[in-house]
């Protein structure tokens, strides 16, 4: 039976506020480098003060791997939560442009919080500091996943920041009951090195018993396995899961697979700005595997959707990625 | 005596939402194209349901040209008015984080209507169509110009769009009255050919009466003088105000003075996004103008903030335009 949709996101919802800065302002403003760090909303006034001109792009990390999988062609619906104010609907607005399935119900007026944005200071060496006010995604509940639309999916893509509020846990676990009654399955993002070290042994459990499909970087992984063995940490975490698909930079990527590890080289890309690369790395891997391409092919669509967005500022594919793609032959 | 300011600007205060299409869009949404045509919100949400996935940035035709002084080192001020709402909220904060003044006051929650929007639809060959929701920048009023600001200002930059609005003509009249009282000039661009059909009386008044410096283009001063010689209308006009700055697409810009056209040619560049052109090139002349360049030279910074601005998606600068002009060896 082919089911309706190939992928289910479920993340942080949230409109991203790009901006460059040095790596001076950074220290002055104290962000750390390179991470995603939370803060409240008196922090996110105060920073928002203080940074230069800035565009608002709709973001959010599991949202811009559903972004690039509707790009590319793929069938996808997306869970996370805004609110109804004007960057919920902007949120909103791109989310169903793209021609995927958003019907997570906003926040009213009387939610407490607003719609989540996350200041991305982006450096000129292309690095991120992102420092994340929450809002109302942080509010995600059971109530706001769909059984039925989750059980009409081929797989659903877990966004490991969302961890991060108790009532998204109960809202992953049934939506990981709803995607095995079916037979989907799992897969779900490490998302960031400070994430893990929040959430390291509720992800080891999920690993171990339920994903069928990990993706992470290289400091992600060496994080997970509290080592400095990136070879090691591959292996084992590759014995843990069925398909473990890391990122390693301009390295490209390494695909771990019933004992074996396949090495898929990126080509060089000069780096404007590096947010949403690993999003878009996991959508295009995530549309390979729901059709038909074998484990190296997902790997190489995953480093070329993640080298186009790479090559701009904004976290979501610009270029057209179903022409790029064909021009590399790889649908 | 050396006053404060370099160049007060007001107008249309708003955010623009740039999204791309193709040609058949347009006809099929009913844009008509390469033009700025206003809309209610009704209109607004019809038409942004229907386009694909947007980026926010701010906008607004004098407040773009404001950026550009701002970037590229002068004294400005701005005065336009957006709601106490999230829109109204990016807006002022990024007309602060270019380093000018702006002190109009919110619109307050009780206020009819938005922070002003403008749907910016960009077709392959880089013309944009414009879209605009003016929403509470409509209702600018005297009461929101402080002669005490303009008379401080060297020049003042008033947008012809903002005639648009009873109250605002006697904004105008009141700012314009602040100028002259401490020997300020007047510089006023004609905006749209559409906004010249609408304005052409008052327009014509305002170049014969009080303006020292008027910004167009060809097709808007062909609209003012109801003529197709271009070369009449440039004389013409050239009789009625001091400086004439008129731009001709990639023919460059024509400045005419005291009975003299030069014509400053610009080199070539390949349209990305034409939003913004008209905007960049008077605020890179005013800067000139403020600056102590001679008129040809003025004329040259115009086209090559232009040209940077067409280089890429958005309406005001993205590229380092201080280092641009040293590079060119303008500054």
């Amino acid at each position: 039976m082919t089911k309706r949709l190939n992928v289910v996101g479920i993340g942080n919802a949230m409109v991203d506020i790009l901006a460059r800065c040095d790596d001076a302002f950074l220290a002055e403003a104290g962000v750390e480098k390179g991470i995603m760090q939370l803060i409240d909303m008196d922090r996110a006034v105060e920073l928002y003060g203080k940074i230069g001109p800035a565009r608002e792009v709709s973001g959010g990390s599991a949202a811009n791997t559903i972004a690039v999988i509707a790009a590319l062609g793929g069938k996808t619906a997306y869970v996370g939560k805004v609110k109804d104010d004007q960057l919920g609907h902007i949120f909103a607005h791109d989310m169903r442009a793209i021609g995927g399935e958003y019907e997570t119900p906003l926040a009213g007026a009387e939610a407490w919080g607003e719609t989540g944005r996350c200041i991305v200071l982006v450096t000129p060496d292309g690095e991120r500091s992102m420092n994340t006010y929450l809002g109302v995604t942080e509010f995600l509940t059971p109530g706001d996943v769909d059984p039925a639309q989750i059980a009409d999916a081929e797989w659903i893509y877990l966004e490991g920041y969302r961890f991060d509020g108790p009532d998204s846990h109960a809202a992953f676990a049934k939506a990981i009951e709803a995607c095995h009654s079916t037979n989907g399955q799992v897969s779900l993002t490490l998302s960031d090195p400070f994430c893990v070290e929040r959430h390291r042994d509720a992800f080891r459990k999920m690993i171990q018993d339920g994903v069928d499909l990990l993706f992470c970087n290289r400091a992600e992984l060496l994080s997970m396995y509290q080592t400095d063995d990136f070879d090691a940490a591959l292996k084992l975490c590759g014995s843990e899961v069925s398909i473990l698909a890391c990122t390693d930079s301009e390295n490209g990527a390494y695909v771990v697979s019933g004992g074996e590890t396949i090495h898929v080289p990126a080509d060089p890309v000069a780096i404007v700005d590096a947010t949403g690369a690993g999003d878009a790395f996991a959508g295009a891997f995530l549309y390979g595997m729901t059709h038909g391409a074998d484990l190296a092919t997902c790997g190489k669509m995953g480093n070329l959707a993640a080298g186009s967005v790479i090559a701009h500022i904004g976290p979501r594919p610009e270029a057209d990625l179903k022409a790029l793609f064909e021009d590399n032959g790889l649908i």
